[in-house]
């Protein structure tokens, strides 16, 4: 197969250490691996017969063809197994085990051993010490957290990696709460064998990909990954959070996943340089992503702000300007028009207050006017649905702008379980939407920055 | 009455301008106010004999005796109204009527003239160009929102002050789904009569109130404002949002409730040297106001954070470090006595990483030690409640060391539904809790920083 092909779409896969037993991660791999994954599947465990209904094999070597083999056992046995793989000719290995260069010397010793068994031979290893992978479309799902605690987001357009499996799970879960949608999710671990470009390279080729965001605490080659991503964000942008910032974290992020972290001031100027887009914080992450999936980059920085709630105006003008953007100055024409739309009380100046008693119709003229504006970039629009006069209906009306525009319309809104139930429908129509104005408005940002990237 | 004692916990209240009509003000703030409010309620409406079941009156001078005059009048019969309020000894008004200074010369002219009728009698006005009060104590609620868009927060020891009634509104709405509790809400618009700095000194000496919360755009007095908030401080942690930070914030702002914005750097250093917390974000003001509410300030800044999920572990040592806080070194003692307690392939350091195979006793034996700890000023744990062995009873294992503890414990922990649910138990059992990491980090620092206050 081609490329990482053999991880994320085999055409069978073994669970090595597959069990009966609720317990143990072989168990928890297998039922859903079973639950979404339609190929050939194959638990081996020396002593069983069958597991979950499936045939068991006492070892890889009993198994006809193979793809992938998913290796969840203790640290001794794990050499044995990865050879039966090489001589086999398994492309895929991802090996969960933990115990290796991020405890120390031996371990580091015990990783080595790993790198040469699999030296000169077509068997690739993703891990060690890691969650594995969850694709949404294929269903490969080597992650062995119980769905009770835990669940898949739905088949969408961002794909994760991430160093740390544990920070990668929660962000997962959160991202099904928040009606995110998955391609591929890869928890990597020490990068022993398929390091972090090379998943970079083969994700920015998947056509399901249409954002990645990636969780580092250290990269295996600082040079390498700023040319790769470099390459990469001329097709897609790529979001990145660094761990281990500091010293204190630098040190700490060492014994986790045995990375080095390096100076964060040179990623950060690197990041910049090759046009990866930096998070400051876990939201951020996702909040970039969605913006970067659902909308094509503005031509400029220039914004326009529209509420029915004055303060928001104010809060959202001061984050365009603290956030290196501009706020759009209206058109001669627009202004003309928005004066004969609204309401005689009202002052027609960007951020453009529609005044407490706005309803619907008056959002849909003032954006249709926005929405045809040279001098307008992108819009920010803040809808406050808890108003007496304003129908739920405005959720269509900006759904249908977005369609029309040829520009980028984010949207927020802050309150309880109203406002969050109209702004995931904002979000399912394509409008990204926002809980604060400070986040909505560094998704715009993202999306001007990823434009100067394209452009560039 | 004392103070403004006759606003908030008023005797009689009367509706001005009480409807029937579903799509008027009157008829929402009546409604609103049936609905808790215990003591005498009048709608006065010349046109109708009975609204709701409540005997109407005609007008103000027919009601016996009266503390608190709500007008949802239009703007031209205000005056008239207000002038039998002073004329009737009435204490405490509040207009809800917009289209005065915020509009211009001709508005502030208008609202000079209130200012007039009531000069040198005991009334009082909050607003104009306001929502006004919610008491979640005694009922009174003046906010003409409907239920069904907007939810009142349950009660609590948070009161919340807000020059933008609207954005207040979607604050309180936000907060009820968060579960924060709330005291007293003031949407005072354009402070006409009665001015920030006096609501602060009122709820300084409410005893429901544990802190306040203030949204600003301008200050009616600058150096009285930070007279007043110094002193208060002292008593009761007072986190601002500053909106108009900008240039073009601070334009925005003028014609939003007609204040003058001001330097934003001059406020930032005046804030910082009354001892007043300033947040940077809309979220950012009640994940404050949580940890004000629930925990007493730190010792000193070393915080000690304990996870089983190592990831988190480096992305909050690198949030503490650049928060300005210090990750604690743990005592000789501490370090002997966990090592005792955890397994050979943990290591003893900050972050402590439980490792993924946790379960509830070694969280609680881990936090005992570190409770116990003279190093550690401050702990924030950082369950990941999704692994295998982490059992939900662990939130409970926080909660007690919590109410054992001399030292401030703050959670974080991010993912979907099964998550959420197990923070807002934290949240009822006191321990404040984030579903991020940056977010618990602000708080910790809020609460140190405050801490400082009430020491020097």
């Amino acid at each position: 197969m081609k490329g990482l092909d053999c991880f994320f779409r085999p055409r069978s896969v073994a669970v090595v250490g597959a069990s009966r037993d609720r317990g143990k991660i072989g168990y928890c791999v297998l039922r859903e691996m079973r639950k979404r994954y339609k190929g050939g599947l194959y638990p081996v465990n020396p002593h069983a017969d069958r597991i979950m209904g499936l045939k068991c094999y006492p070892s890889v070597r009993d198994i006809k063809e193979l793809d992938l083999a998913v290796i969840t056992l203790p640290r001794e046995t794990v050499p044995v197994v990865l050879r039966e793989c090489v001589d086999k000719g398994v492309e895929a290995v991802v090996i969960i085990t933990s115990g290796y260069s991020e405890t120390g010397k031996e371990g580091r010793r015990r990783e080595e051993e790993l790198k040469n068994i699999i030296r000169g031979s077509r068997t690739r290893i993703i891990g060690v010490n890691c969650l594995g992978i969850y694709d949404a479309y294929s269903g490969v799902d080597t992650l062995f957290l119980p769905e009770s605690k835990f669940r898949r987001p739905a088949r969408g357009g961002i794909s994760f990696i991430t160093q740390s499996g544990a920070f990668g799970s929660t962000i997962l879960d959160w991202m099904s709460s928040e009606g995110l949608g998955i391609s591929k999710f890869v928890s990597y671990g020490n990068q022993t064998d398929v390091k972090e470009n090379e998943l970079l390279e083969y994700l920015d080729r998947d056509r399901r990909t249409r954002v990645i965001v990636a969780y580092i605490e250290g990269v295996s080659d600082g040079r390498r990954f700023m040319e790769v991503a470099g390459r990469v964000v001329k097709n897609t942008p790529l979001v990145v959070f660094k761990a281990g910032k500091t010293d204190m974290g630098s040190r700490a992020a060492s014994s986790h996943t045995g990375s080095l972290a390096g100076s964060y001031r040179i990623y950060e100027a690197a990041f910049r340089q090759a046009g990866v887009l930096e998070a400051q914080s876990v939201e951020g992450m996702f909040d970039l992503a969605k913006v970067l999936e659902f909308l094509r980059p503005p031509r400029g920085d220039r914004i326009a702000v529209v509420t029915n709630g004055g303060g928001f105006g104010v809060i959202i003008s001061d984050s365009v300007i603290r956030n290196g953007l501009r706020l759009a100055r209206f058109s001669r024409e627009s202004e003309g028009r928005l004066r004969s739309v609204l309401p005689a009380y009202a002052n027609i100046h960007n951020p453009l207050d529609l005044i407490g008693d706005a309803d619907k119709v008056r959002y849909e003229k003032a954006l249709d006017i926005l929405a045809g504006d040279p001098n307008v970039d992108g819009i920010i629009v803040i809808p406050l649905l808890q108003t007496f006069s304003l129908e739920p209906e405005v959720i269509d009306v900006i759904a249908g702008i977005k369609r029309r525009a040829k520009k980028p319309i984010i949207a927020c809104a802050t309150g309880g379980r109203y406002i969050r139930r109209h702004l995931a429908r904002l979000d399912r129509k394509g409008v990204p939407a926002y809980t604060s104005p400070e986040r909505a408005v560094r998704a715009m940002r993202a999306l001007v920055r990823y434009g100067r990237v394209r452009g560039s």
